[in-house]
């Protein structure tokens, strides 16, 4: 990086002039739907992508998985003594229900400084980004001060199921210094943002079987087995009315966070009445760091779903023959899915019980902990607030789950998420777009970290 | 009764010639739709039964309730000493799915020795068999040894909802030494049975609201309240994990079997393998003294439903906004379900909580209980052996539920259930039939009850 010349200021000049040729570009990527879910247009995604990479200047090429394929991408130049890995994900969400869009979901269009369409947000407009960085980067001085990889995969929206192999088998290739992730809104109040991690998540279905069928509950009532009060009493000796997990060995490994995590908590912007009717709740009375430690720190013990019996209107007088309960437990850093799940399968096993218990492991990621004090962190906090002339909102955690601990526990590399979406985006949802300001913001931000990262020594 | 001439013998001659006449009143009466949920040609079943009871010799009459009419009649004789009171219910049930019918549900239809049609077992093939058993022994005889009432409901498959304040506005009218009904199906083997009580019910439906809205787990978990695990939370503030249940005053005044009933319960024949098969288990490790203290002696506290969040296949990661528990308790003799729930509502503002819960009393029926030693009730007893020539089962309480209450709690008089129906008689599902045999024997029941209740002084 000695014969690196080009400021960011000049890179941003550039950019301005090349805004419509990168309107361009997303909008090309935005017709082609891939819908992964559903096996839709994914290759045809997949191959469209990796042209505009070839014409970016990135030696790319497609990665076959057990699934959908992987797009990567590199240029290495011996010089450079760092290497980024940019992550994100090509596939987008099914556009149902589509009565509700304003306008065709792969067609996008642009309304109110906003542009609309499928995967605008999510993900496309936000891995595009660093590619049109690069090859804007590219065009100005001849190379990059850093290594960049590419990995951009086509399955996050069924849950990344073939990433993890897919980073286990390639640790040589993709040996980086840094993940980057562009993806999600940016917080509340449209602050860019840092995150350093997200809980890892264990989705567990316990079924119990009472009887095999609904019996009467006057005629059998003390006779037949009741599976939910079962399923209840079986939940009473996992978890106490206040929320302390009973699992042996839940909490083993957290890691706790350190004063200076706290004091950072501390610092981030917080308004629980705005929070509250985000959430639906009449009010919330919590401190910021209270909020924020609850949700980067600590793991959760939820019944997302019990199901037994009647439950129209009215009344049926049954003992049920059979009940179903889902917990989701997000995991805090450094909690092991794999060993939980292993202990409640002992668990369950050891409950004595007249019913048939099941447990089914529905999903299992791991966390993903980057330090706040990790080197490379700063450098890419100081190339946000770079690209967006604001100190960003810096996240130990985000209380929700990602791939992420394939970089920090299979890479075992730091891995910070940027994201560049409006806190509006809507993905996932009808009329999923991504603001002018924000797409163009989101290049900014990739060519800043490029340069910022190739500061480093 | 001094001038009674007719011995049961000859009576029994008598039905054995009238059976054409018999099956075709009955025929008549499940020709005729009386849907009571549906309000379907239930005035008009009233209007038919009505005429059969004239024709018969009854003083009748239809009555208003607030609901659909009774049908009320009577023979009073000032030389009888003794008065039954026959309880009956002339609707029935919503015949739906017809697809499932063999015939017609209007159509009475003979069948492999079975008379097949709605409201054939339940309920107007018994309650027209003390309708005809009277009608018999009055034309071979002009009078009757004991004065007899009828009190014909037409909601009884709506809850009786109106029952019981009918029988407190007419209490002298409906003034009576027994009230005797034939209602369900005989024991499993197809012995006849006498029950004397039945088991109560209060049905409650507790909702708890944690946020207006689904939450996701990640981003909100532990911060939004989890209604599930709330409502969980409470309920382990009702039950022990042995079932013991801890609202206040549940137990108050719980009468405990005597050493005669609990006689009585040893000598009830039981096949665990054949009840366990009924119930749907693998098997059933009780004695027939434990399985009858269960049913005829023991509240129960049955989860009879359970809703909260995704209860689909595979995850949905939420936190539900809601969740709502319905709580069968069948309350054993001298319970009281006004209390109880007033306890319940107590219990629920004390549990503290961050959801909004409420409580909805949905159905609310006393247990009834009638002594075993009662002299009437043994004349029962007697009556059944000589109609079947065969001792019948008695059993001390059915574990259901049913309006007994307003015989023994508001008349307090002693009230019998002597159930003619087959075993197999499906009453509330399609093809329900009564067996020929089981339509003969009931009106022989009927008329050896009102002569061994006439033998008393």
């Amino acid at each position: 990086m000695t014969d690196w010349k080009t400021t960011y200021q000049e890179i941003r000049q550039t950019l301005d002039h090349k805004k419509d040729d990168h309107l361009n570009t997303l909008f090309t990527l935005l017709r082609q739907p891939s819908i992964s879910t559903l096996n839709i247009g994914v290759r045809e995604c997949a191959e469209l992508l990796l042209g505009i990479m070839k014409d970016s200047g990135i030696n790319a090429d497609i990665m076959e998985t057990k699934g959908h394929p992987v797009v990567y991408g590199e240029i290495i130049d011996p010089k450079n003594t760092k290497t980024i890995l940019f992550y994100g994900h090509y596939d987008v969400q099914p556009p149902e229900p589509l009565e509700l869009w304003e306008s065709d979901p792969f067609v996008p269009t642009i309304r109110d400084g906003k542009i609309f369409g499928r995967g605008t947000g999510d993900n496309k407009g936000q891995l595009i980004a660093h590619v049109l960085a690069v090859k804007t980067l590219l065009e100005q001085n001849g190379s990059l001060p850093v290594n960049v990889k590419f990995l951009y995969e086509g399955e996050e929206e069924k849950g990344s199921v073939n990433l993890a192999s897919f980073v286990a088998e390639h640790k040589d290739l993709l040996k980086a210094d840094i993940a980057y992730t562009a993806d999600g809104p940016m917080e509340g109040d449209g602050q860019p943002t840092v995150t350093l991690g997200n809980r890892g998540l264990l989705y567990v279905e316990l079924n119990a079987l009472g009887a095999n069928r609904d019996n009467h509950s006057g005629n059998k009532g003390n006779i037949a087995p009741d599976p939910a009060m079962t399923l209840l009493n079986l939940i009473r000796t996992m978890v106490t009315d206040d929320g302390e997990v009973l699992i042996d060995g839940f909490y083993d490994g957290i890691i706790q966070p350190t004063p200076e995590e706290k004091e950072q908590l501390r610092s981030i912007p917080f308004f629980p009445e705005k929070t509250a009717k985000v959430v639906g709740l009449d009010s919330l009375s919590m401190t910021n760091e209270e909020y924020y430690t609850n949700l980067c720190f600590k793991p959760t013990f939820t019944i997302a779903g019990f199901l037994s019996g009647y439950t129209g209107e009215g009344t049926k007088t049954i003992i049920p023959g059979k009940a179903k309960v889902k917990l989701d437990m997000r995991l805090a850093p450094n909690q092991d899915p794999a060993a939980i799940y292993s202990a409640i399968e002992k668990h369950v096993s050891a409950f004595d019980s007249r019913c048939q218990i099941t447990v089914k492991n529905l999903s299992a990621v791991k966390p993903s902990k980057t330090p706040l004090s990790h080197p490379l962190v700063q450098k890419v906090i100081e190339s946000v607030e770079t690209a967006y002339e604001i100190a960003p909102v810096v996240l130990p955690a985000l209380g929700g789950t990602g791939p992420m601990f394939v970089f920090t526990d299979i890479l075992n590399i730091p891995s910070v998420t940027v994201p560049y979406a409006n806190v509006d985006e809507d993905n996932h949802a009808p009329n999923e777009n991504m603001g002018l300001k924000e797409f163009y913001w989101g290049i900014q931000a990739s060519s800043s970290a490029i340069l910022n990262l190739g500061l480093t020594d």
